[in-house]
Protein backbone atom coordinates (compact mmCIF):
# COMPACT_ATOMS: atom_id res chain seq x y z
CA UNK A 1 0.00 0.00 0.00
CA UNK A 2 1.76 3.57 -1.18
CA UNK A 3 1.36 6.22 1.72
CA UNK A 4 1.47 9.07 -0.25
CA UNK A 5 -1.66 10.95 -0.98
CA UNK A 6 -3.07 11.45 -4.11
CA UNK A 7 -2.28 14.28 -6.49
CA UNK A 8 -4.82 14.74 -8.84
CA UNK A 9 -3.91 15.69 -12.12
CA UNK A 10 -5.20 15.53 -15.50
CA UNK A 11 -3.29 15.57 -18.56
CA UNK A 12 -5.20 15.74 -21.94
CA UNK A 13 -2.33 14.53 -25.12
CA UNK A 14 -2.48 14.46 -28.71
CA UNK A 15 -2.13 11.00 -29.92
CA UNK A 16 -1.83 12.31 -33.96
CA UNK A 17 -3.63 11.17 -36.80
CA UNK A 18 -3.07 7.25 -35.91
CA UNK A 19 0.40 6.40 -37.29
CA UNK A 20 1.73 5.57 -33.29
CA UNK A 21 5.03 6.57 -34.43
CA UNK A 22 3.36 10.58 -35.33
CA UNK A 23 2.88 11.22 -30.63
CA UNK A 24 5.22 13.58 -29.54
CA UNK A 25 8.57 12.60 -26.92
CA UNK A 26 6.47 14.98 -24.57
CA UNK A 27 3.15 12.59 -24.97
CA UNK A 28 4.94 9.41 -24.23
CA UNK A 29 6.64 10.65 -21.30
CA UNK A 30 3.23 12.03 -19.90
CA UNK A 31 1.79 7.97 -20.87
CA UNK A 32 4.79 6.96 -19.25
CA UNK A 33 3.84 8.54 -15.18
CA UNK A 34 -0.09 7.97 -15.80
CA UNK A 35 -2.34 5.99 -13.17
CA UNK A 36 -4.59 6.10 -15.49
CA UNK A 37 -5.76 6.56 -19.37
CA UNK A 38 -8.79 7.32 -20.93
CA UNK A 39 -8.70 7.02 -24.76
CA UNK A 40 -10.76 7.58 -27.87
CA UNK A 41 -11.99 6.09 -31.02
CA UNK A 42 -9.30 7.78 -33.14
CA UNK A 43 -6.39 6.50 -30.90
CA UNK A 44 -4.39 4.51 -31.80
CA UNK A 45 -4.64 1.83 -29.22
CA UNK A 46 -0.72 0.48 -29.45
CA UNK A 47 -0.06 4.08 -27.76
CA UNK A 48 -1.57 2.07 -24.31
CA UNK A 49 2.33 0.46 -24.17
CA UNK A 50 3.52 3.69 -23.40
CA UNK A 51 1.40 3.76 -20.14
CA UNK A 52 2.45 1.83 -17.44
CA UNK A 53 1.52 -2.07 -17.47
CA UNK A 54 -0.66 -1.86 -14.17
CA UNK A 55 -2.17 1.24 -15.20
CA UNK A 56 -6.27 1.43 -15.94
CA UNK A 57 -6.67 1.93 -19.69
CA UNK A 58 -10.17 2.77 -20.09
CA UNK A 59 -11.79 2.96 -24.04
CA UNK A 60 -14.37 5.87 -24.04
CA UNK A 61 -14.82 6.70 -27.76
CA UNK A 62 -17.63 8.10 -29.53
CA UNK A 63 -18.77 6.79 -32.58
CA UNK A 64 -21.64 6.17 -33.70
CA UNK A 65 -23.79 3.34 -33.85
CA UNK A 66 -21.38 2.03 -30.42
CA UNK A 67 -22.64 2.23 -26.51
CA UNK A 68 -21.05 5.29 -25.87
CA UNK A 69 -20.03 7.95 -23.19
CA UNK A 70 -21.38 11.52 -23.39
CA UNK A 71 -19.05 14.34 -23.26
CA UNK A 72 -20.66 15.01 -19.40
CA UNK A 73 -20.02 10.98 -18.79
CA UNK A 74 -16.10 11.90 -19.77
CA UNK A 75 -15.37 15.15 -17.75
CA UNK A 76 -17.07 13.46 -14.57
CA UNK A 77 -14.76 10.17 -15.35
CA UNK A 78 -11.75 12.43 -15.91
CA UNK A 79 -12.68 14.10 -12.45
CA UNK A 80 -13.39 11.15 -10.45
CA UNK A 81 -9.98 9.00 -11.55
CA UNK A 82 -8.21 12.15 -10.89
CA UNK A 83 -9.38 11.74 -7.05
CA UNK A 84 -9.08 8.36 -6.79
CA UNK A 85 -5.83 7.28 -8.72
CA UNK A 86 -4.23 10.42 -9.19
CA UNK A 87 -2.45 11.59 -12.43
CA UNK A 88 -4.98 10.89 -15.36
CA UNK A 89 -3.92 11.14 -19.17
CA UNK A 90 -6.82 11.73 -21.50
CA UNK A 91 -5.50 10.70 -24.91
CA UNK A 92 -7.48 12.44 -27.60
CA UNK A 93 -6.69 11.71 -31.18
CA UNK A 94 -5.70 14.53 -33.38
CA UNK A 95 -4.68 17.67 -31.41
CA UNK A 96 -6.60 18.18 -28.56
CA UNK A 97 -8.23 21.33 -28.95
CA UNK A 98 -8.94 21.03 -32.58
CA UNK A 99 -12.68 20.20 -32.92
CA UNK A 100 -11.95 18.06 -29.59
CA UNK A 101 -14.00 19.40 -26.67
CA UNK A 102 -10.55 19.50 -24.81
CA UNK A 103 -11.04 22.65 -23.41
CA UNK A 104 -14.63 21.54 -21.92
CA UNK A 105 -12.70 19.01 -20.31
CA UNK A 106 -10.14 20.94 -18.77
CA UNK A 107 -12.37 23.53 -17.66
CA UNK A 108 -14.93 21.58 -15.36
CA UNK A 109 -11.91 19.70 -13.97
CA UNK A 110 -10.38 23.07 -13.29
CA UNK A 111 -13.92 23.99 -11.23
CA UNK A 112 -12.69 20.86 -8.77
CA UNK A 113 -9.23 23.10 -8.28
CA UNK A 114 -7.07 20.00 -10.34
CA UNK A 115 -4.28 20.40 -11.96
CA UNK A 116 -4.19 20.20 -15.88
CA UNK A 117 -1.60 20.36 -18.57
CA UNK A 118 -2.12 20.02 -22.36
CA UNK A 119 0.32 18.41 -24.63
CA UNK A 120 -0.31 19.26 -28.11
CA UNK A 121 -0.76 16.45 -31.08
CA UNK A 122 -0.25 16.89 -34.98
CA UNK A 123 -3.69 17.81 -36.19
CA UNK A 124 -5.10 15.56 -38.66
CA UNK A 125 -5.61 18.65 -40.84
CA UNK A 126 -2.06 19.21 -41.00
CA UNK A 127 -0.43 15.99 -41.07
CA UNK A 128 -2.54 13.67 -43.35
CA UNK A 129 -2.60 16.37 -46.10
CA UNK A 130 1.30 16.21 -45.44
CA UNK A 131 1.83 12.90 -45.80
CA UNK A 132 -0.26 13.06 -48.77
CA UNK A 133 2.10 15.17 -50.55
CA UNK A 134 -0.57 17.91 -50.39
CA UNK A 135 1.18 21.34 -49.01
CA UNK A 136 -1.87 23.00 -47.06
CA UNK A 137 0.34 26.22 -48.25
CA UNK A 138 2.28 26.70 -50.86
CA UNK A 139 4.46 29.63 -52.23
CA UNK A 140 2.36 31.45 -55.09
CA UNK A 141 -0.40 29.33 -55.13
CA UNK A 142 -1.74 28.81 -51.36
CA UNK A 143 -0.90 31.70 -48.93
CA UNK A 144 -3.40 30.16 -45.94
CA UNK A 145 -5.24 27.39 -45.16
CA UNK A 146 -8.66 27.22 -43.58
CA UNK A 147 -9.96 24.29 -41.17
CA UNK A 148 -13.54 23.90 -41.06
CA UNK A 149 -16.04 21.28 -39.37
CA UNK A 150 -18.45 19.68 -41.47
CA UNK A 151 -20.69 19.71 -38.84
CA UNK A 152 -21.23 21.71 -36.81
CA UNK A 153 -23.06 21.74 -33.10
CA UNK A 154 -26.26 21.79 -34.82
CA UNK A 155 -25.34 19.38 -37.11
CA UNK A 156 -24.97 21.55 -40.04
CA UNK A 157 -22.34 22.52 -42.23
CA UNK A 158 -20.88 25.69 -41.10
CA UNK A 159 -22.32 29.42 -43.59
CA UNK A 160 -18.49 29.91 -43.72
CA UNK A 161 -18.06 27.10 -45.90
CA UNK A 162 -19.44 29.72 -48.22
CA UNK A 163 -16.81 32.33 -47.46
CA UNK A 164 -13.59 29.70 -47.81
CA UNK A 165 -15.47 29.16 -51.45
CA UNK A 166 -14.45 32.68 -52.51
CA UNK A 167 -11.38 32.86 -50.87
CA UNK A 168 -8.28 31.71 -51.91
CA UNK A 169 -7.50 29.53 -48.94
CA UNK A 170 -6.61 25.79 -49.15
CA UNK A 171 -9.75 24.42 -47.45
CA UNK A 172 -9.42 21.53 -44.97
CA UNK A 173 -13.10 19.83 -43.99
CA UNK A 174 -12.88 17.52 -40.89
CA UNK A 175 -15.85 15.10 -40.34
CA UNK A 176 -17.64 16.12 -43.87
CA UNK A 177 -17.66 13.13 -45.54
CA UNK A 178 -21.52 13.01 -45.06
CA UNK A 179 -22.01 16.37 -46.28
CA UNK A 180 -19.53 16.29 -49.12
CA UNK A 181 -22.86 16.88 -51.78
CA UNK A 182 -23.76 19.88 -49.71
CA UNK A 183 -19.86 21.24 -49.55
CA UNK A 184 -19.77 20.57 -53.38
CA UNK A 185 -23.01 22.60 -54.38
CA UNK A 186 -21.41 25.86 -52.38
CA UNK A 187 -18.19 25.57 -54.24
CA UNK A 188 -19.90 24.86 -57.20
CA UNK A 189 -22.63 27.92 -56.55
CA UNK A 190 -19.21 29.94 -56.78
CA UNK A 191 -18.02 28.35 -60.20
CA UNK A 192 -15.20 26.40 -58.58
CA UNK A 193 -16.17 23.25 -60.74
CA UNK A 194 -12.38 22.62 -61.60
CA UNK A 195 -11.12 22.93 -58.44
CA UNK A 196 -9.16 19.96 -57.30
CA UNK A 197 -10.31 17.77 -54.03
CA UNK A 198 -8.85 15.01 -52.17
CA UNK A 199 -10.65 12.81 -49.72
CA UNK A 200 -8.47 10.70 -47.64
CA UNK A 201 -9.65 8.29 -45.16
CA UNK A 202 -7.25 6.63 -42.57
CA UNK A 203 -4.63 8.79 -43.34
CA UNK A 204 -1.30 7.91 -41.38
CA UNK A 205 -2.66 4.24 -41.14
CA UNK A 206 -1.70 1.74 -43.53
CA UNK A 207 -5.24 1.12 -44.61
CA UNK A 208 -4.93 4.84 -46.13
CA UNK A 209 -7.35 5.64 -49.11
CA UNK A 210 -7.38 8.82 -51.15
CA UNK A 211 -10.30 9.79 -53.58
CA UNK A 212 -9.00 12.77 -55.93
CA UNK A 213 -11.02 14.44 -58.19
CA UNK A 214 -12.41 18.01 -59.28
CA UNK A 215 -15.23 20.08 -57.66
CA UNK A 216 -17.77 17.90 -60.23
CA UNK A 217 -16.08 14.50 -59.98
CA UNK A 218 -15.17 13.86 -56.59
CA UNK A 219 -18.55 12.77 -55.57
CA UNK A 220 -17.96 9.86 -58.01
CA UNK A 221 -14.63 9.61 -57.41
CA UNK A 222 -15.43 9.10 -53.41
CA UNK A 223 -18.21 6.73 -54.12
CA UNK A 224 -15.63 4.67 -56.85
CA UNK A 225 -12.85 4.32 -54.13
CA UNK A 226 -15.09 3.27 -51.27
CA UNK A 227 -14.24 6.09 -49.18
CA UNK A 228 -15.79 5.83 -45.59
CA UNK A 229 -15.43 7.95 -42.28
CA UNK A 230 -13.61 8.57 -40.73
CA UNK A 231 -12.09 11.03 -43.90
CA UNK A 232 -10.75 14.59 -44.42
CA UNK A 233 -11.15 17.03 -47.55
CA UNK A 234 -8.86 19.01 -48.89
CA UNK A 235 -9.87 21.53 -51.76
CA UNK A 236 -7.95 23.69 -53.20
CA UNK A 237 -4.74 24.24 -56.05
CA UNK A 238 -2.28 22.67 -53.86
CA UNK A 239 -4.03 19.05 -54.26
CA UNK A 240 -2.24 19.01 -57.74
CA UNK A 241 0.96 18.44 -55.84
CA UNK A 242 -0.01 15.18 -55.38
CA UNK A 243 2.12 12.59 -57.46
CA UNK A 244 -1.07 10.86 -58.47
CA UNK A 245 -3.23 13.76 -58.71
CA UNK A 246 -2.58 14.97 -62.52
CA UNK A 247 -3.47 11.65 -63.80
CA UNK A 248 -6.39 10.94 -61.80
CA UNK A 249 -7.77 14.51 -62.64
CA UNK A 250 -6.69 13.82 -66.61
CA UNK A 251 -8.57 10.64 -66.41
CA UNK A 252 -11.37 12.18 -64.94
CA UNK A 253 -11.81 14.87 -68.04
CA UNK A 254 -11.22 12.49 -70.36
CA UNK A 255 -14.11 10.31 -69.06
CA UNK A 256 -16.63 13.34 -68.93
CA UNK A 257 -15.85 14.79 -72.33
CA UNK B 1 35.86 2.04 -45.90
CA UNK B 2 32.85 1.31 -46.44
CA UNK B 3 31.99 -1.03 -49.07
CA UNK B 4 28.41 -0.52 -49.80
CA UNK B 5 26.64 1.65 -52.53
CA UNK B 6 25.65 5.11 -51.56
CA UNK B 7 21.75 4.72 -51.80
CA UNK B 8 20.70 8.53 -52.23
CA UNK B 9 17.63 9.32 -49.84
CA UNK B 10 15.82 12.68 -48.39
CA UNK B 11 13.87 13.27 -45.77
CA UNK B 12 11.71 16.17 -44.48
CA UNK B 13 11.00 16.13 -40.79
CA UNK B 14 9.16 18.16 -38.74
CA UNK B 15 10.24 19.66 -35.36
CA UNK B 16 7.69 20.72 -34.04
CA UNK B 17 7.06 24.49 -32.66
CA UNK B 18 10.36 24.82 -30.26
CA UNK B 19 10.28 22.39 -27.49
CA UNK B 20 12.61 19.43 -28.40
CA UNK B 21 10.51 17.36 -26.71
CA UNK B 22 7.55 18.22 -28.92
CA UNK B 23 9.13 16.07 -31.98
CA UNK B 24 7.56 12.84 -33.30
CA UNK B 25 9.04 9.52 -32.41
CA UNK B 26 9.21 9.49 -36.26
CA UNK B 27 11.15 12.29 -36.50
CA UNK B 28 13.60 10.66 -34.00
CA UNK B 29 13.81 7.70 -35.75
CA UNK B 30 15.02 9.61 -39.38
CA UNK B 31 17.50 11.55 -37.59
CA UNK B 32 18.73 8.23 -36.22
CA UNK B 33 19.54 7.09 -39.41
CA UNK B 34 20.63 10.42 -41.13
CA UNK B 35 24.34 10.57 -42.66
CA UNK B 36 23.87 14.89 -43.08
CA UNK B 37 21.64 16.62 -41.29
CA UNK B 38 20.30 20.50 -42.48
CA UNK B 39 18.59 22.06 -39.72
CA UNK B 40 16.58 25.54 -40.30
CA UNK B 41 16.96 28.69 -37.74
CA UNK B 42 13.64 28.04 -35.96
CA UNK B 43 14.64 24.50 -35.43
CA UNK B 44 15.63 23.71 -31.78
CA UNK B 45 19.40 22.53 -31.79
CA UNK B 46 19.34 20.29 -29.05
CA UNK B 47 17.48 17.80 -31.93
CA UNK B 48 20.93 17.50 -33.47
CA UNK B 49 21.29 15.06 -30.43
CA UNK B 50 18.90 12.65 -32.13
CA UNK B 51 21.76 11.65 -35.04
CA UNK B 52 24.48 9.91 -35.24
CA UNK B 53 27.54 11.67 -33.35
CA UNK B 54 29.49 11.31 -36.91
CA UNK B 55 26.85 12.67 -39.16
CA UNK B 56 27.16 16.02 -40.65
CA UNK B 57 25.26 18.65 -38.96
CA UNK B 58 24.97 21.74 -41.30
CA UNK B 59 23.11 25.11 -40.58
CA UNK B 60 21.19 26.58 -43.00
CA UNK B 61 18.99 28.95 -40.94
CA UNK B 62 17.38 31.75 -43.23
CA UNK B 63 16.73 34.66 -40.65
CA UNK B 64 17.33 38.52 -41.45
CA UNK B 65 20.60 40.05 -41.01
CA UNK B 66 22.46 36.66 -41.12
CA UNK B 67 24.69 35.23 -43.45
CA UNK B 68 22.39 32.85 -45.53
CA UNK B 69 21.46 30.58 -47.80
CA UNK B 70 18.86 31.26 -50.71
CA UNK B 71 16.34 28.12 -51.59
CA UNK B 72 17.98 27.73 -54.52
CA UNK B 73 21.36 26.87 -52.45
CA UNK B 74 19.74 24.76 -50.21
CA UNK B 75 18.13 22.45 -52.97
CA UNK B 76 21.18 21.99 -54.40
CA UNK B 77 23.10 21.03 -51.02
CA UNK B 78 20.12 18.84 -50.13
CA UNK B 79 20.84 16.32 -53.43
CA UNK B 80 24.86 16.87 -53.40
CA UNK B 81 24.31 15.72 -49.78
CA UNK B 82 22.33 13.13 -50.69
CA UNK B 83 24.64 11.70 -53.80
CA UNK B 84 27.60 12.39 -51.48
CA UNK B 85 26.73 11.20 -48.29
CA UNK B 86 23.07 9.17 -48.57
CA UNK B 87 20.58 9.76 -45.87
CA UNK B 88 19.56 13.87 -45.85
CA UNK B 89 17.56 14.73 -43.30
CA UNK B 90 15.81 18.16 -43.84
CA UNK B 91 14.73 19.31 -40.40
CA UNK B 92 12.19 22.27 -40.62
CA UNK B 93 10.26 24.27 -37.82
CA UNK B 94 7.22 23.58 -37.38
CA UNK B 95 4.96 21.26 -40.10
CA UNK B 96 7.71 21.35 -43.26
CA UNK B 97 4.75 21.92 -45.70
CA UNK B 98 3.11 24.70 -43.39
CA UNK B 99 5.01 27.76 -45.25
CA UNK B 100 8.26 25.57 -45.36
CA UNK B 101 8.96 25.28 -49.32
CA UNK B 102 9.42 22.28 -48.00
CA UNK B 103 7.29 20.97 -51.70
CA UNK B 104 10.09 22.86 -53.96
CA UNK B 105 13.15 20.77 -51.82
CA UNK B 106 11.02 17.53 -52.73
CA UNK B 107 10.43 18.46 -56.71
CA UNK B 108 14.01 19.98 -57.09
CA UNK B 109 15.50 16.28 -55.25
CA UNK B 110 12.87 14.04 -57.28
CA UNK B 111 14.12 15.63 -60.68
CA UNK B 112 17.02 14.02 -60.39
CA UNK B 113 15.14 10.70 -59.03
CA UNK B 114 16.20 10.89 -55.38
CA UNK B 115 14.07 9.15 -53.21
CA UNK B 116 11.82 11.29 -50.49
CA UNK B 117 9.66 10.87 -47.44
CA UNK B 118 7.73 13.38 -45.18
CA UNK B 119 7.50 13.39 -41.74
CA UNK B 120 5.10 16.00 -40.65
CA UNK B 121 5.95 17.53 -37.00
CA UNK B 122 3.50 20.05 -34.88
CA UNK B 123 2.43 23.69 -36.45
CA UNK B 124 3.30 26.51 -34.62
CA UNK B 125 0.05 27.66 -35.85
CA UNK B 126 -2.00 25.04 -33.44
CA UNK B 127 0.58 23.88 -31.14
CA UNK B 128 1.18 27.11 -29.60
CA UNK B 129 -2.16 28.36 -29.27
CA UNK B 130 -2.94 24.94 -27.81
CA UNK B 131 -0.10 25.33 -25.19
CA UNK B 132 -1.57 28.50 -24.35
CA UNK B 133 -4.68 26.82 -23.55
CA UNK B 134 -6.67 28.93 -26.70
CA UNK B 135 -8.35 26.21 -28.55
CA UNK B 136 -8.50 27.80 -32.01
CA UNK B 137 -11.85 25.85 -32.52
CA UNK B 138 -14.52 25.70 -29.46
CA UNK B 139 -17.73 24.22 -29.58
CA UNK B 140 -20.17 27.18 -29.85
CA UNK B 141 -17.63 29.74 -29.95
CA UNK B 142 -15.49 28.97 -33.28
CA UNK B 143 -16.37 26.07 -36.02
CA UNK B 144 -13.26 26.74 -38.11
CA UNK B 145 -9.75 28.06 -37.61
CA UNK B 146 -7.52 30.06 -40.97
CA UNK B 147 -3.65 30.00 -40.68
CA UNK B 148 -2.60 32.66 -42.90
CA UNK B 149 0.94 34.00 -43.65
CA UNK B 150 1.23 37.70 -42.22
CA UNK B 151 3.79 38.63 -45.49
CA UNK B 152 2.86 36.80 -48.70
CA UNK B 153 5.52 35.83 -52.01
CA UNK B 154 5.36 39.53 -52.46
CA UNK B 155 5.89 40.65 -49.09
CA UNK B 156 2.28 41.94 -48.62
CA UNK B 157 -0.35 41.46 -46.35
CA UNK B 158 -2.99 38.21 -48.28
CA UNK B 159 -6.52 40.32 -49.50
CA UNK B 160 -7.61 37.19 -47.99
CA UNK B 161 -7.30 38.74 -44.72
CA UNK B 162 -10.39 40.89 -45.46
CA UNK B 163 -12.93 38.14 -45.91
CA UNK B 164 -11.22 36.55 -42.45
CA UNK B 165 -11.93 39.98 -40.45
CA UNK B 166 -15.69 38.71 -42.09
CA UNK B 167 -15.22 35.03 -41.07
CA UNK B 168 -16.32 33.37 -37.87
CA UNK B 169 -13.21 31.81 -38.22
CA UNK B 170 -10.20 32.15 -35.18
CA UNK B 171 -7.46 33.53 -37.67
CA UNK B 172 -3.78 33.06 -36.53
CA UNK B 173 -1.29 34.77 -38.62
CA UNK B 174 2.69 33.57 -38.83
CA UNK B 175 5.23 36.18 -39.61
CA UNK B 176 3.13 39.00 -39.07
CA UNK B 177 4.42 40.60 -36.39
CA UNK B 178 5.59 43.62 -38.93
CA UNK B 179 2.64 43.50 -40.40
CA UNK B 180 0.19 43.84 -37.04
CA UNK B 181 -0.80 47.82 -37.29
CA UNK B 182 -2.21 46.76 -41.10
CA UNK B 183 -3.49 43.83 -39.77
CA UNK B 184 -5.33 45.54 -36.99
CA UNK B 185 -6.82 48.27 -39.11
CA UNK B 186 -8.16 45.66 -41.91
CA UNK B 187 -9.92 44.40 -38.83
CA UNK B 188 -11.16 47.70 -37.65
CA UNK B 189 -12.65 48.30 -41.20
CA UNK B 190 -15.12 45.45 -40.10
CA UNK B 191 -15.99 47.03 -36.76
CA UNK B 192 -14.00 43.70 -35.05
CA UNK B 193 -12.64 46.40 -32.59
CA UNK B 194 -13.66 44.60 -29.59
CA UNK B 195 -12.43 40.87 -30.84
CA UNK B 196 -9.95 39.33 -28.68
CA UNK B 197 -6.04 39.10 -29.40
CA UNK B 198 -3.24 37.28 -28.78
CA UNK B 199 0.40 38.03 -29.70
CA UNK B 200 3.14 35.26 -28.93
CA UNK B 201 6.60 34.72 -29.19
CA UNK B 202 8.82 31.88 -28.84
CA UNK B 203 5.57 29.55 -27.94
CA UNK B 204 6.55 26.19 -26.48
CA UNK B 205 9.70 27.60 -25.11
CA UNK B 206 11.05 28.79 -21.74
CA UNK B 207 11.74 32.21 -23.21
CA UNK B 208 7.88 32.42 -24.39
CA UNK B 209 6.08 35.98 -23.96
CA UNK B 210 2.63 36.45 -24.58
CA UNK B 211 0.78 39.94 -25.32
CA UNK B 212 -3.18 39.95 -24.90
CA UNK B 213 -5.68 42.58 -25.58
CA UNK B 214 -8.38 43.06 -28.03
CA UNK B 215 -8.65 44.33 -31.83
CA UNK B 216 -7.78 48.32 -30.82
CA UNK B 217 -5.55 47.83 -28.25
CA UNK B 218 -3.23 44.75 -29.13
CA UNK B 219 -0.57 46.90 -31.18
CA UNK B 220 0.46 48.33 -27.43
CA UNK B 221 -0.07 45.58 -25.24
CA UNK B 222 2.78 44.26 -27.92
CA UNK B 223 5.27 47.31 -27.25
CA UNK B 224 4.35 47.11 -23.64
CA UNK B 225 5.10 43.32 -23.46
CA UNK B 226 8.38 43.51 -25.93
CA UNK B 227 7.00 40.88 -28.04
CA UNK B 228 9.73 40.44 -30.95
CA UNK B 229 9.87 38.04 -33.82
CA UNK B 230 9.03 35.21 -34.40
CA UNK B 231 5.94 35.57 -32.85
CA UNK B 232 2.41 33.89 -33.79
CA UNK B 233 -1.09 36.36 -33.85
CA UNK B 234 -4.30 34.67 -32.88
CA UNK B 235 -7.20 36.70 -33.36
CA UNK B 236 -10.71 35.59 -32.26
CA UNK B 237 -12.99 34.87 -29.13
CA UNK B 238 -11.43 31.56 -28.06
CA UNK B 239 -8.41 34.09 -27.24
CA UNK B 240 -10.70 34.39 -24.12
CA UNK B 241 -10.03 31.03 -22.70
CA UNK B 242 -6.69 31.85 -22.04
CA UNK B 243 -6.22 32.60 -18.16
CA UNK B 244 -4.78 35.55 -18.30
CA UNK B 245 -7.22 36.82 -20.86
CA UNK B 246 -9.96 38.12 -19.17
CA UNK B 247 -7.89 40.25 -16.70
CA UNK B 248 -6.34 41.99 -19.21
CA UNK B 249 -9.21 42.49 -21.19
CA UNK B 250 -10.58 44.24 -18.77
CA UNK B 251 -7.33 46.08 -16.97
CA UNK B 252 -7.51 47.57 -20.66
CA UNK B 253 -11.01 48.64 -20.58
CA UNK B 254 -10.48 49.99 -17.37
CA UNK B 255 -6.85 52.39 -18.76
CA UNK B 256 -9.14 53.09 -21.65
CA UNK B 257 -12.02 54.62 -20.08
Amino acid sequence: MSTQPIQPKIRLVGAGPGDADLITVKGINALGEADVVLYDALVNPELLKYAPYNSKKIYVGKREGQHTFTQEQINTLLVDYAFTHGHVVRLKGGDPFVFGRGVEELEFAETFNIETAVVPGISSSIGVPTLSRIPVTHRGTSESFWVITGRNSEGKVPEDVKLAAQSGATVVILMGLGKLKEIVSIYQSYNRNNTPVAVIQNGSLPTENIAIGSIDTIVEAVEQEGIAAPAIIVIGEVVRKNPQAEYLLALENHLLN
